[in-house]
């Protein structure tokens, strides 16, 4: 029984390594949509814009199970300059994103904030990720 | 004996379940190192270039633990112009991948296909991913 056990313990832990295997290779790019966002923020309205940003991709990652990545860093020394990394499963989940209640709120209490906008469409070569 | 090996299962599946959950959090920065390369490629050596970069980055993941993410994407109708979205877990793990061979061997085979490059330095705001 012991044995019995430990085979099927085994197994399980064998299981969960299998699927940690495959979060830790670089995949290739299967259909994904990557789009980069470049914006300029008006400076005195950053903080308010940065917190909405926050609560925007904290939403999207947690309840969207198709957007993978939304990376947002500013340009070293112009903190209004900022730029998003967007990743989705994708051309479904990338429009389903666009029409979920948390990025329209988004869209329209940052309106006033944004001063320009840039969305660069992009074709993935290599999505290099120690995570899927 | 049924019930023991169900718990035991349980116990394991769980575990399992518990790391997964982890990886599927929005993650704040905790002094990732964001940096943004933009390149020109000589349309010539396209290809060459493309077949390069790429083993560079499936090198860089498998091998080296603090690099995290290294997305390669092409703007949409300007193959030969790439951005590199990059990130290391920390400066050290940065500073140590420009020492690797394959990163040197990346940058003496591509020298002669880069048209020009430009490396944007980055403060991360939130890095929202769905794996770490």
């Amino acid at each position: 029984m012991v044995v019995k056990q430990l085979l099927l313990f085994g197994a399980s832990a064998l299981l969960c390594s299998v699927v940690s295997t495959g979060q830790f290779a670089s995949a290739e790019p299967q259909g994904r949509v990557v789009r980069i966002a470049e914006l300029e923020i008006d400076p005195a309205q950053l903080e308010s814009y940065k917190a909405a940003l926050k609560e925007e991709i904290e939403t999207s990652i947690r309840v969207e199970p198709g957007v993978l990545t939304l990376y947002a860093v500013s340009i070293k020394d112009q903190p209004a300059r900022i730029r998003i990394f967007e990743t989705y499963a994708d051309e479904v989940a990338y429009k389903a994103h666009l029409e979920t209640p948390h990025f329209k709120k988004y869209k329209t209490t940052t309106q006033a904030m944004v001063k320009s906008l840039r969305l660069i469409e992009t074709e993935p070569i290599i999505l290099g990720t120690k995570s899927r």
